[in-house]
Order: C-alpha cells, then sequence, then structure tokens
C-alpha cells in the first residue's frame, strides 16, 4: 500500500514502522505513582546525580534513549534520525542530550504535545522510506519548569485546584522500519486552537478543544468511531479538561466509554495531592513508554489511539495578556503481528 | 526513483517536491542592506502595526506566510502542514501566528538552523507522499531576541566585535509535491556538534564546527565535491564563522570558491555597523526567500546547497557556564524545470 494523507489532517504510511523498543527515566514522585514499578531509571532526588535541574533533565533523556536502544538491541550508532523536544527555553534539555548522542537531529516544540508529534514524524518518516531506525524522545522536569514557567521552588508558592503537577519524566521510543511491535499505521496531525482560556494555571481547559478537535477530525478523517479503539489517551489534560473532552463529544451524541488521560494515569491524583493530575512533555512520554506499549505487546488492548496535548504559551505570553493556543497530535498504536 | 536515504545523513525523496512560492517581511534596517528592493514586507518601526515585539514577530510570519501562498496562487486552507519555528521562549511568535492559519501545524526548535530544518522536512513528508501542500516558515526579530538572549534595548548594551546582528525578518516557502519550480532533491540533516565555545557573543565560533560537520557529510554522502553547486550558503556564521569553515576546509586540502554566508549577505556590514554580521532565524529565511529563490528562478545558479546553522543556547545554559551546542541542515536547491 502506498503513503497517503486521509481527509483533512490524517496521515499513514502503507508499511506502517513498527516500536522495536522504548524506555523511561523519572523522578521519586513519579515512582510512587501508579506506574511505580514500571520504569527503567528512577532517581530518588530529583537529580539524577547532576548539579543542575537543566542538566538533570538532559540526563534522563539520555537514560530513556538508552534503556529504549537496550531494550531494541541497537545502538546509538544505528540510528538514523533522533526527533526530540522538551518544555525548556530553546529546549535545551533535548540539544544539550543530543550532543551525545551524535545522531541525525531534528528539534521540535510541541510543548507537551512533543511526544505524539517525535512519534507521529518519526514514523512518517521511516514509512516514507527515509532510513531503517529513529527515536523519538521528550522529557519535563518539576523543578526546571516550575522556576521557568512559574515561581522558583524555594517561593513555596500556593496551587490552584485547577493546577497540575508536572512530570519529572522522560520517555523514548525507538521505531523500526517494517520492524516487529507495536505498529504506527496512522496519525492525525493536529491545529492549533485557542478558545481564549487566559488562565496558565488551568492548562486542562486551554488544551482541551485542541484535543476534541483533533479526535474529531481522526473520526471523520478514518471514518472510525471512537469504539474502534480498545483506549483512547489524551494527555496531559487531567481531571477538568478530560471532563471538558467528555463533554464536547456528549453534545455531539457520543459516549466516550473508553476514554482516560495521562495526567490521570502516572500519579494517584487525590493522595500524591497533585490537584488536576500530571502534566509536562515527560507526562504522555512516561505513560507511553511505562504502561501502553508494555499493554499493548501483552495485548491488554489491540488499538490504542495515543494523544498528547500541548499548551503553547509562555510566560512573556501570559503577561502580554494572551489567551492560550494548544494543540494535540493523534497516533494510533496498534499491537500484535 | 524511490525515496532513499544516502550514506550516513542525507535522505533523498525519490520525487523532488518543488517551491511554488516564497514570501518575506523585514523590518527597517533589513530594508537598509543590500537586499532591500527584494522584500515583499516591510515595517520601517519594526512594529508591525502590533503593541509588542513578539506580536510583531508573529504578524512578520503571517506576511510572509501570506506572500508566499499568494505567489503559489494557494490559500491556507490548501495546505497540508505548516512547519514552523522561532528563536523564542516556547516558540511563540510561530504558534501564535499558527492560530490563525488553521492548517496542521508542527512546531520545530533548531534556533537558527529552523529554515534548514522546516524545508528539509517538508520536503521529504511531500516526497512521501503525506499530502500536496506544506509551508515552512521562521522569523526572528531583534527586539525581542535582544530582550530574551541578551538585555533590554533600554540598557544599551556595548557589543562586542564578534557579535552579531538579529535580523528582524521572517521567510516562508511553500512547497508542492511534483511541482514546478526548484527542486528538493536531498536534504543532509545534522548532527548536535559542540566544539566548547563559551561565549555567547560569539556564535559564529560555536556554530562553524557543525557547519563543517554538516558540509563535510554531505559531500562524502553525495560523491559530490563543492564545485557541485553553484552557491554553497551557510547561514548565519557571519564573519568570522564563516571565516573558520573555509579554514576547516582548507586544512582538508578543499578550496570553497563559491561559498558565502547569509549573515553576510543581509546586510552592509561594515556600514550598517553590524559587527560579524546578521543572525537569527529571519536572517537565512530572508535570503532564502529575497535573494536565492528568487536567483534559482531566473538561472544565476543551477544548483545551491543552502545549509542554515543554530546555536542550541539559552540564557539558562550559558549562565550556568555551558558551551554552546552547535547543529546545521544542508538543503539542496535546484533550478529549472
Amino acid at each position: 500500500m502506498e503513503n497517503q494523507k486521509l481527509g483533512s489532517q490524517t496521515f499513514c504510511p502503507g508499511t506502517p514502522p513498527a516500536i522495536i523498543g522504548y524506555g523511561s527515566a523519572v523522578g521519586g514522585k513519579e515512582r510512587e505513582g501508579p506506574l511505580g514499578p514500571c520504569f527503567d531509571h528512577v532517581s530518588q532526588d530529583d537529580t539524577f546525580g547532576e548539579k543542575s535541574w537543566e542538566k538533570a533533565e538532559s540526563k534522563m533523556q539520555s537514560l530513556a534513549l538508552d534503556a529504549a536502544l537496550k531494550r531494541a538491541g541497537l545502538h546509538t550508532v544505528d540510528l538514523d534520525l533522533l526527533l526530540a523536544g522538551d518544555l525548556l527555553n530553546q529546549c535545551i534539555g533535548s540539544s544539550f542530550a543530543a550532543r551525545t548522542a551524535a545522531v541525525p537531529y531534528l528539534g521540535l516544540y510541541g510543548a507537551c504535545s512533543t511526544m505524539g508529534e517525535s512519534l507521529a514524524l518519526a514514523a512518517l518518516l521511516l514509512g516514507g522510506g527515509y532510513g531503517r531506525h529513529a527515536a523519538a524522545v521528550t522529557s519535563s522536569h518539576f523543578c526546571s519548569a516550575e522556576r521557568q514557567y512559574r515561581n522558583p521552588l524555594e517561593y513555596g508558592s500556593q496551587r490552584t485546584p485547577t493546577a497540575q503537577w508536572t512530570a519529572t519524566a522522560s520517555g523514548a521510543v525507538v521505531l523500526e522500519a517494517g520492524g516487529t511491535g507495536p505498529r504506527v499505521p496512522c496519525v492525525t496531525i493536529g491545529k492549533v486552537r485557542d478558545k481564549g482560556i487566559q488562565d496558565a494555571n488551568n492548562m486542562g481547559a486551554a488544551m482541551a478543544p485542541a484535543a476534541y478537535d483533533t479526535l474529531k477530525a481522526h473520526f471523520e478523517d478514518t471514518g472510525r468511531s471512537p469504539d474502534y479503539y480498545d483506549l483512547i489517551v489524551t494527555g496531559d489534560l487531567g481531571y477538568l479538561g478530560r471532563q471538558i473532552v467528555t463533554d464536547f463529544f456528549a453534545k455531539d451524541g457520543v459516549t466516550l466509554d473508553n476514554y482516560n488521560d495521562c495526567g490521570l494515569i502516572l500519579f494517584h491524583r487525590k493522595e500524591q495531592d497533585v490537584h488536576c493530575g500530571a502534566s509536562g512533555c515527560g507526562c504522555s512520554a512516561a505513560v507511553l513508554t511505562a504502561y501502553l506499549l508494555p499493554g499493548l505487546e501483552k495485548g491488554l488492548w489491540r488499538r490504542v489511539l495515543f494523544c498528547p496535548t500541548g499548551a503553547l504559551l509562555s510566560p512573556t505570553s501570559t503577561m502580554q495578556g494572551e489567551s492560550i493556543p494548544g494543540v494535540c497530535h493523534a497516533v494510533v498504536l496498534e499491537g500484535g503481528n
């Protein structure tokens, strides 16, 4: 079958690449969540042995990628492309990690949608005949993100009820053209959506319209209904954002029975006091690599629609009174061989 | 011919997409440079009628994209993909411009290499059969960049001799699968290189090793020598960086006779007091859309190797004493039909 575009936003490699390796690295709080035993690397003090939070974030990316390569039975030299991004200004978490990899590098910025964007692009490029192996990597770190987006940790700022907790986590995925493992048969690339939400402590509400928009486009483009999938996972909308997406579909007369959000999977929301749930590029990346991909391999689900969401704001845009644009990319993951 | 990977870093669409439209928007200083009469939009006061420098940068992107679409005889609704990036924290220049476009959006971060990265990815995706039209857009703005990377303009900080002047400029390119116009038959994706330069006022020296590395890989992968091209253009290395690349090749016994740098093309370097030359994502984007592509159409050159370079630092990494990683992507542009 040939590569093709379906409908308005969905792109399908004729020969879907397979995910042959995945890896994760997380902090202490993530270790205490429901997925605790599933991660490859844990740093109890979140430093990963480094002297700054930014370096710790780069180290997480390297550890996650190493674990993914190990599972794939490959080395960095076997990679044709490395696609990575994070939340830090100028994406230094990714570019400083890429220094040590020495692989052709494509830096991405999709905020917390980056795991979807990198995975989608890697699948399309390999499906397009451009090389054999590609890696998709993202990360976020609670301490580097809090300092950059909100306040220094030492300030002890109180969090609003709609706030989410930025995950200290990195996930890496290695794909192979025509390999064996969970496949990526199609992806839906999202449009930037902005419904005027201005509260930077309510990312779920800001990103929900983008998630709804991309999911709707995906169902229209493919002619599928939500029950085609065993599991639909957005991320990181959290408690409120997930409710908004559910409400939007309910207004269309569509019930989402099989729908969850990465922001609600990573932590014990109430016990771990994370308010609306987890967030950050690393949230969906960690849920993908510690929960979804192992589950697909074990046959827990056969078809998963993985839809990371990103809030494309900056502290400057917020201070200038701007509303928050959101984006969401949907990636189809199919188990079995 | 099939899509393929050549050597270690070069990727070639079997049916090279064509550039069917291009557009540019620049500030007053750029208007006074050698390419002054060639731009589509100019704002003498650099505000583009907006209230903040960040909004002015987004506006530039919209104007450049509109001009490119107009030249292509298309509307935004005809675009299958929009690939964009800039230098601002969280790339708000691009994502806020993408709000109005409503096109499937892929945000990129390659610092000043982003015009190369976006053009390369657009060509590979269209060549891969994923849609018919894609746009690649980047921008930089002197005022938003100075405030973010260095000092507020009002501070009047003195510039070192190795400093470059961030261009207030945006360039947009529209590609068509199998269209008519300058073609993109192959691209070389760069690796991140870091030779230990720590001076954030000497970006040319920091990025030159990446440019040398990508050019060398391109020649090895394709079996071509530099004289295969009528023109090789890096960007934005400036005066010092260009000299370093020339020296590196001289040590290999290779003379680059047909080599220039976008940072030396955009301004009258001495008369306009820009020290080592122009820089910023918008520098190579403006030179591409106002000089290289029109020149290819007119038959001034037949084969151009366009190699934007990026310094992947942030103010935080500099303050933490880190060296500056660089990256360079090479895009082959062929005129004629």
